[in-house]
């Protein structure tokens, strides 16, 4: 009896015991259509083992992540980034369509293999076209290791995603955007909280079959606590469009990371959120425990034409569907940008984590964000110039010297600062159209001054989250109006600047960020809204390309790279 | 004066000379995603070079056509199949996607080069999962040599494709096709004449923005004709679902050519046409010439809920959208299969065009078709086995020897003849799926007949219209209820049986086919009924693979062709 207690004390051992040496997380996915119903209203939805959003990734720091997916989606390719994983060492898994790798065709399984080498909450999701938008994401938590402490304590660990959701398939949407004239997406029809929403089904005369708010499918998404335990709730924003503000009625919430990194922690009743970022938040259920509470989300920044997103903070042991007896709290004022600009300049990094940044830098580039028309065809562009992905993959077309496959003009590293109105719309056909990139010395410092101006629309500018692949930034400072290059660099915050990947950039203002290029390969930086990145919002730069390894023969095959690297 | 004259004579000489030798026809093609309203409903539709139907191929018996097909489809690749052309010689023309090649991706350029070598009426259109439902089609026009006199005179020459049209797209279509439980594609909500249509706005509560009858774009084609002249008419069906009937008010029409040959004269009232078929009929504008005539087109063969399609024969100088004061002919009863089976053995080869058929065949294999439920997945079969596609073309992985990528068992040569009863369901599960294929001897002689048989429904047949890639072959005969091998070839036609390349399989009925295997290559033989071929309706034959020449890069790297090929 003894020796049997002791066995099965052994066994016990050996199943829980941490395992200090870094481990493989292998995954194995089938990406398909299928018809989900996440907001009630029935249409084809990217799922993953049937799932959207897809599994979450569970690895703690130093594991190595193998995910072989398989493309079973009828006609369309697909391809997955890593979002906020730096893929160092391993440039060709950032699953960047048109950067790092070809698309996967329909049939064929793609192994993306890296290391996820900083705990931290980070995504992942489609990055071919507008694919994301059809429900192909999901999440990634990386935990510390085993004998690190971090700054907060909580007893349990969730995630959520918040998205915003269309009717129309990314085809019709997309078709749109490059029709002449141009056919706006229009608002979302639901905001979803970890792909649960509800749209209301009797605003348009939909039969039971597409529309039903009785299906299971779109019950509020709920997360379950226990009365007195804290929660680090890691919420992301992966929306195609909206700014976000997040809300727990009767909760505070303790803003501790954001991308990867520790905040000096700082409270909030509305988080605000951009496509992109993630956060971590503590939140104590330390509320009456006999009932529910509403979570909620509210477009902000652009008028709110989509119903909040609703969700239940489910306090056990009531019923997880059961609703509120209260009626959900309204969201912020959705254009007043002064506390969300507020909320930019609270991130700091915390006092113990502060990764110093370099003081000086080698070269600004500075990027003019504006809308304008080019041949009649409706386009964001970066310095005048919209982005255009070419066909073959930069990071091969970069190794192998394919010099014809994107123009090497350089492009500008600046506006005409003196003249430029950002106050006033461009006119037609300011702007032009190249795939040219930015390359910068490798291990060199980079700064970044993101700069808003007018849209076509007279008195408006909108809220842009760029989102860095391959590397975090320094957050150095936000700004209203024209940057000053004298003077607004003297008031950057060198002592404890957030590090990110995702950054808002505020209407009319500048955000400036600083980074080294440290990180061998093709990087895309873009404008993290889908059809503003489908409309040229974004930059390619490249760093240390003789210092990437042998290309894996899987990312090739399209455009120049038809029939590279036979096996 | 009179040198100049000479000059200007000789110039238009040169101009105006029919050219003896063959020539290249070169296309330039780019084919994208449009909305576009063919029946007055908006809907995503690709489109060639902005236009569905795309343009009509126009060419010479023995002249070589090239056809760059640049894909700008967003997400989405694409394979265009050559309907009636043999490709002798160019196998890897055929452009059948998983059979000849790999899917073109987005933003790649195929180029298909292939010779048109025998004069006749053609199709093109999409040969990937249903693209071909989605708009991308055309008709083919190869004229006869120079100094070649066809067996019937016309004045004018014009061509018109029927197809049916569903607002679904084709990922909504297959994903439902592809589900458990089985969702079917449902009725078209219209038929096409021309690419031209009319849904019913008015029948559910659509705006005007996405369905509006009083569009352009959906007013109903006409054929202009002047009074006392005779047409040729080339009417080809490219549906997705339904066998048509075809009628022109007030005109008979004269058969005087099938898929490519010369028809033994007949006259019809209605032509019945079956997905995949083409005929040219013979039309003399002999009626009162004050007003205009309906064309129309109607479902047979199945309950017809779709709207009959109407156009116009529209008489100079009439107005080309002047309606006829006349209510359009209804069509032919669709139940009554009769008058169908009639005119199918009522087209016999021209007297002078017969090419005789071997009186022998070295091997004989009857395909039974049957509906069947496997795992509670709906799949249509050939002797119980459903087809299956691998992402691996046959061609290139028999001309490599890659025996892995498909079973290498032989499918069977037929069914239980003895035991099996056609008039009943199948009972679930008793089919399986596969991807072997038939190997033919080279320059052999082989039977097919084509078994039809009770679908899942009791009591129901339906008809089958099955397209042989690659050849054509003799129709030998057509039969009512289950062929009988030894006293149902007595009654071959074997003096005079047309050639085709499509031919219906009449509801309970059988039919027989006779082709030489003599064109090396592996060759699709499907029911051309879209959503049937994607429930595995199909099978491939090989033949001469040795004597197939160097394969072209451009149709491999996917599949475990991935790398080959390179330039």
């Amino acid at each position: 009896m003894f020796l049997k207690l002791l066995a099965l004390c052994l066994f016990a051992f050996l199943i829980y015991a941490p395992i200090a040496e870094a481990r493989i997380r292998h995954y194995k996915w089938e990406v398909k259509y299928e018809y989900k119903s996440p907001d009630c209203y029935k249409k084809l939805v990217i799922t993953i083992n049937g799932k959207s959003p897809g599994p979450t990734i569970l690895a703690q720091e130093g594991d190595t992540v193998i995910v072989e997916v398989t493309n079973k989606l009828l006609l369309e390719n697909l391809a997955i980034h890593w979002h906020g994983i730096r893929q160092i060492g391993t440039p060709w898994s950032d699953g960047t369509e048109g950067v790092t790798q070809c698309p996967v065709v329909p049939g064929d399984t793609f192994k993306y293999e890296f290391k996820v080498d900083r705990a931290g909450t980070y995504l992942y999701h489609a990055h071919y076209g507008m694919q994301r938008e059809s429900g192909l994401y999901g999440s990634i938590r990386v935990s510390v290791p085993d004998n690190f402490t971090e700054p907060f304590a909580y007893d349990y660990d969730r995630s959520i995603i918040l998205t915003d959701w269309y009717h129309k398939s990314t085809y019709e949407q997309a078709t749109g955007l490059s029709n002449k004239p141009f056919v706006w997406v229009g608002e979302p029809q639901s905001l979803l909280i970890q792909g649960k929403g509800r749209f209301n089904c009797t605003s348009s005369s939909l039969t039971a079959d597409t529309c039903n708010t009785s299906n299971p499918e779109c019950s509020p998404y709920a997360i379950t606590v226990i009365p007195g335990k804290t929660y680090r709730l890691r919420v992301a924003s992966l929306t195609a469009l909206s700014a976000l503000s997040f809300q727990i009625e009767g909760h505070n919430m303790t803003v501790v990371e954001a991308d990867g990194h520790y905040v000096e922690p700082f409270v909030v009743k509305n988080l605000f959120i951009y496509s992109g970022e993630t956060y971590s938040v503590l939140i104590k259920a330390d509320q009456d425990p006999s009932r529910n509470y509403w979570m909620t989300t509210n477009v902000v920044s652009r008028p709110p034409n989509t119903t909040q997103g609703l969700g239940f903070l489910n306090y056990y042991p009531n019923h997880p569907r059961r609703s509120p007896p209260t009626v959900p709290p309204t969201g912020p004022i959705w254009n007043d940008a002064a506390p969300r600009l507020a909320q930019s300049r609270a991130i700091k990094a915390h006092h113990d984590f502060i990764v110093t940044p370099p003081t000086t830098s080698d070269r600004v580039i500075v990027f003019l964000n504006t809308q304008n028309e080019i041949n009649g065809y409706r386009r964001w562009s970066v310095n005048n110039v919209s982005f255009t992905l070419p066909h073959t993959p930069y990071l091969i077309a970069l190794k192998k010297k394919l010099h014809h496959v994107f123009s090497q003009t350089p492009p500008p590293e600046g506006y005409d600062f003196v003249n430029y109105d950002i106050y006033v719309p461009k006119i037609p056909n300011a702007t032009t159209t190249s795939n040219a990139i930015y390359r910068l010395g490798f291990n060199t410092t980079v700064d970044i001054i993101l700069q808003n101006a007018n849209t076509m629309t007279p008195n408006n500018s909108e809220t842009h989250p760029w989102h860095l692949h391959g590397h975090d930034f320094w957050v150095l400072g936000y700004g209203e109006g024209k940057f000053d290059m004298n003077k607004d660099p003297k008031n950057y915050n060198l002592v404890n600047p957030i590090m990110k990947n995702t950054v808002p950039l505020h209407p009319y203002g500048w955000t400036a960020l600083r980074f080294k290029a440290d990180n061998p390969g093709a990087w895309l930086f873009h404008c993290h809204i889908e059809a503003h990145f489908y409309m040229g919002m974004g930059v390619v730069f490249e760093e240390g390309i003789d210092k990437v390894g042998e290309l894996p023969s899987s990312i090739m095959g399209c455009g120049e790279t038809k029939g590279f690297g036979k096996p």
